[in-house]
């Protein structure tokens, strides 16, 4: 098996509130992440796809390819935009780091030629990140 | 010369827009960033003081106490904060990374016990960052 | 799948030494780490948990809850310590890393509240790394 | 499962070209790439092996022997070389990150004692990686 | 004093060799680094520039200028070159990180609108880099 | 002005304690670092030279024998040591990181060919750093 990762960066303000909950539950549950002015993270992306080795370039995919098709699907996006007030996937769904991976996942999946889409890793910051490999 | 360097993170929100441009001169002046939804970054501040080394305890200072006042001055201002919308000395001035180290510094220069405040450094991103040593 | 991963830091001493090998072999076997002064390392705990997403918070499991499960139950118990002298776990066990990796899931691994416990690496420096994904 | 992971460096050339494509093809598919000058890398190699915890010694293999392993059979082949001219598995093979893998996998697999080779990374730069696992 | 600093990144082959020294001497002098095949980095070029800061912008200098000059004036002038065979600066000079760093000077000294260029620091490894400041 | 630097690992233990204090006044000064036992850190060593470059080599010295010179001088006698228990020069004095800084000038001082100590930077971890410039 080979697999072949791609980094790309954006920055992106959001917060956390759910309709669901009554300020105090919220104010509760996500603490300072709360604060409805947002606050916000340079967020790093890896995605991962894996495929056969074409035996004549030697890639599993053109990674130049990639890199375009992860600015256009996501950066572009989300990039020095707020999550919350811009993203229509965030309208109804908290941004968090594991929200925002399924929702990166869901934006490439049918989007890479000839590979497959193996994972998604979103960093909040260095210290904390999300992957998703997609549903069972 | 002896420097001792400290570091410490704040993730918060901001944009550029400046008062005294017209809209169009905010939004070629500063481009994505005069996005007045805002956006946001991990920020790295480095906090460098100067001074004698006691000859007891081998400290310039207390790193102990420089991290309690990095702490107190200046992350759990910023932290989790919209810079534009919750800090006084942003509400008229445009929080870049040049105007976030000029504001450290301020906050922090008055307030190093027995050694002087010698560069503030502000990272937005790994690939930029501010140093300010304060007005000649 | 949804895997979420939190990081800590801890600053610790320790020294390879076998009481079931002479002096000779565990200085064969473990060269300079065999020094019975002592050395250290800033390790660095990556502790991965795996678990459904909470539709009304967007956790896996609230992290602020699972940063302060690691300080509480690894990072106060190892920082500033020396695993060899003042760990029970290493007591009879040479603190190596794949053995350090292998005590800290068993000091986790019944306390993560809705959520399983997948994988713990820890880094003993930046170029080295063991895995533990528990007993199969 | 433990699975222990050493890294190494290497400072290489190479460039992309195949003789199976005509010149114009290789400039379309390779882009820069296919400049015949070369361009060079700090590769990053992170090799794990997978395996049994010796009870006496905490170690699933000596770590000092494998660090002296990739040096041998890695980086004193690769490093200061241009992979193209002077390592025989690229002569008819273009040195991709993917391609690179499989033959570090190769030049490892049958050397690493008393433990499994589990996976080799290779990362061209920090944003670009491949993973190989072994042919199914 | 306020300084800012942008990192850019290319990568290149090179090899150490001057005419003025024997093949022997070339051998002994510059070790591995004298294969004339080449070999490559990844470096990191960070460019530090000196200012007053505009007081309606809070900008010593427009960023988006500066990583464009980087781009137009570095990047797309070393990035996946062979340094010795294609860069005019390095015909009848030792590409080291040393002369990087002057060249990189030269091009940039007089290309930066509204500031003074500070500082050129080239990494050729996370390891290895130099500073340089101009001519006293 | 030409500066070049080079970094160095090493992994050592210490504690803090000066015997100009009593026990409770080394357990308030140094709070956790004053365990008996020891901790440990992976210190990173930056050490920056000032010269002239030769014309010929390109090098203001030649940085595989300034590697050689650290190794000699500094790793080999601080890597998997105690610094309190087994270097002359934190005897009598605490090995805090800026004492660190001016013990490791005075190792390299009188030992750079052709070229002036400048610059030693000791890390501690990566949020805590000590520059010692010489004596004035």
């Amino acid at each position: 098996m080979m697999l072949i990762t791609r980094r790309a960066d954006f920055s992106s303000s959001h917060f956390y509130w759910s309709d669901r909950l009554s300020p105090e539950e919220n104010a509760r549950v996500f603490g300072k992440c709360a604060n409805r002015n947002g606050h916000g993270h340079n967020y790093t992306l890896e995605v991962t796809v894996r495929g056969e080795i074409d035996p004549v370039t030697g890639f599993v995919l053109d990674l130049k390819e990639l890199k375009e098709i992860l600015r256009r699907e996501v950066v572009d996006a989300y990039d020095h935009r707020h999550l919350n007030l811009e993203l229509p996937e965030f309208r109804h769904t908290v941004p968090t780091t594991e929200n925002i991976a399924i929702a990166i996942w869901g934006r490439l999946r049918e989007r890479i030629p000839g590979a497959s889409l193996h994972r998604v890793r979103v960093y909040e910051t260095p210290d904390l990140f999300a992957d998703y490999y997609g549903e069972a």
